[in-house]
């Protein structure tokens, strides 16, 4: 028995996977075809095909998924540095967000983890993005257009040092070069109990935010770092990868209690 | 002003957070008591506070908290080794589950992962947990009724090596001493696109796990792993922790495609 | 056939290895016992016999073992933290120290860190070491004594700070809370082309060293971090134990030039 | 004062090091000249001069240094993978090795191993290099003569599985693809207690190497990895580097016990 699927239509989001050098994220539109040194593909044959087939291209097949968060890392053009797969699940996963949850967001950047937050906070949740640099937002709007996900995500061009106009989020992430400058308007825009969660580069950076939060009503605060191996497996000779990535930044963590509230 | 929150009452779960060390989770009952070497909590204090709330102990304070899977993390009775929150965010994370998906789990355990699935999933998000003891499956229940998710979660006393009742799932994560005895169940239970994801703690199972995928139908497989530092942050002396976990187990990720499709 | 070897005497230092979690360091005395968990060993048994051999005790086997300076490092009394192997190693590397070179080493510490240049100094080198407090020195020298090679250190009470009494030394190795401190004293120490090796706790500690090694005459500068897993083996199941040492110090390497002498 | 240092001759090997990009190692030969991107240094000109000296190039300076194993690392030509420097002073430490020793390795390779165990054993030390490949042997040689360091080298073109010439020595150092068929001669070359050390690049041959080692007369038998980050300093800007080396090779080491001796 085979299930019958909802067929792939245009406006739809596809990930090509060809092996794992070339994956590409395409929404399929009627007249545009995909280019790779593989092959190419006519996006009118993927219309009323489903996720998980395969389709052949000169060189080879490419087989035709449903895009996760993971998809979009690997293929979304990236004008900026993005938060990489193993820190932006621990940000959502240490947020402690859940569906229908109202969170914010500082940079914007390429719209990487803003477009994850929106995926993973489902239909009725809300990414508020916040960013100086107009050009930066644009694109992140067209990466969440091509996801479908723009109408879970508002985008605002203001510094976020200067105040959060929204109150009683779920949690509020920044990843920008000062944190520690924003951390009283997250405490501002923050519900009791919420989360701040801050990436940073450099281990000063560790240093001022963690002081901060601490002087102004988080708790829990935890510093961490997390570093990814991955392996290389062929039967009989598995062995981690020669070259990688040694560090892409820090996770500060803490959640807000109500000041002068001792009972 | 002062935002009013739905206050806490009598079955609500409540993370009591006194330092680093001295996290606790209830569930609110009327006539029960907390007892900590730092002093004891009677549950009807809390009744009518609100989360972030800080309440006076004998010996200082406790914050009221909105239990996140972290607290769950930190917090529950474990009888048996648990997936930690590093592997845990990055399996949710790699899976590509959304709000309202249905996933297979393998085995129960003490319900760590469970839970975190269903609390990720949303309330129209379902976890089908398998295992063959059914003392685990109960430890996990009375996990699960604490932080009121049980209706998100169906628990099968079943050997998942003998077949999965579901079909069409989005994910099945497999924590078992043989996944690739599964694999083949796993690829029948799987919407095509669906993820599998494996957590393993040796290299021998990496090697026999993922050797198996590649002959069952997955693609993209990936076998990774994470290791996580935790800072200790003082003022002028800022370092990594000395002593902690070197090693949880390997995260193997892959996703199904239909067999003989290609076109 | 089998070697006449010399064998042991008294005198000798030997280690006495039961098990991964029993290893002991001995000089040799007629007349004094070394009671273990597993059984007593009389030093009088051990005289004539030779390194490699095994010996019964009353809970099973105790093989005797020359020293090297791992077996220095499990086995010593320590009133003090010690340098581990996986940071001695790489100074000793790094340094590009020879046989028959001088090396001034602050503080002394335990003398772990000392009796380890001296085991590689070989006999023709020498160590001066460095330290303000004389009850770590006597310590220092009764474990130099007990392996014999006392007689290639040169002990010192003096803060470090104030002068090097020795110049053109080889390398000169500091491990103390404000190494910057002394670059300047350890320029005017080293040979040109010498090694300053820094070892320290966090991170503060790094950025002060070597921004004042790249003021004061230092070239070739790297601050590095040594992580080292231990493996489990197991047939058919191999994987990193789970908990370790995730953080010892980072280590600052250098090389003096002459100021001054561009021609 | 100024000491009076010998100052470099013809014969003299000289690290030239410009910057952390660029570092070459010479053997001075009158007539020669070295080419670099940033200017010439015709070595008549390094004559006389002594090492820590300063020579102006045409782009810049470069600095003349006395090369380290560190150095040898850096710059030697490699024809074939080479054992990293983290691992080879693990090695050297591990094996308990003093100056004065003899010590057998297998295989050859580009000769950095076999060039740092000659470094550190002095000038009565002994390093017998066993390999196949005589193209290999001849490259190791050729680097050996630029350090000045062959006549404490014996190479071999020989299968080391077939036999160790040697008896007694005080190690025996295996980087080669299948060590375990290498054990019992090692055993039979090494001194009572002397140290077993293998290199392997993948954990299936952990788990055969270490079998291997158990059944033929070693203890005191460990696998272990390092991994090693290089920060980047800059003021207030303190951080890992972000791409690296995730991976090199896992280190066992044992040692020789008597076999049968158990009194």
């Amino acid at each position: 028995m085979r299930f019958i699927h909802v067929p792939i239509q245009e406006g739809d989001p596809v990930t090509i996977w060809i092996d794992n050098k070339r994956a590409f994220l395409i929404k399929v539109k009627k007249g545009k075809r995909l280019d790779t040194d593989k092959g190419y593909i006519i996006h009118d044959q993927l219309i009323g095909k489903e996720y998980g087939e395969i389709i052949k291209i000169s060189k080879g097949e490419a087989y035709l998924l449903k895009p996760t968060p993971m998809d979009i890392y690997t293929t979304l053009p990236r004008p900026s540095q993005v938060v990489y797969p193993k820190d932006a699940s621990y940000i959502i996963y240490a947020s402690g967000i859940q569906p229908g949850d109202t969170v914010v967001e500082a940079g914007t950047g390429s719209g990487f983890l803003t477009i994850t937050l929106a995926y993973f906070l489902g239909p009725n949740g809300k990414v508020i993005s916040y960013d100086v640099r107009e050009d930066m937002q644009n694109k992140a709007k067209q990466n969440a257009l091509m996801l479908n996900l723009l109408d879970r995500i508002e985008f605002k061009i203001k510094d976020i040092r200067q105040g959060i106009d929204e109150k009683e989020v779920s949690a509020v992430i920044l990843d920008m070069p000062d944190p520690w400058n924003a951390v009283s308007k997250a405490y501002e825009a923050l519900k009791p109990s919420g989360s701040l969660i801050v990436f940073v580069p450099t281990v000063n950076q560790i240093e001022k935010t963690v002081l901060q939060m601490r002087n102004e009503g988080f708790i829990d605060i935890h510093a961490e770092e997390l570093i990814l191996r991955e392996y290389q497996v062929k039967e009989n000779a598995v062995r981690p990868k020669n070259i990688g990535v040694m560090h892409t930044g820090y996770l500060i963590r803490g959640r807000k209690y109500i000041k002068g509230t001792s009972l």
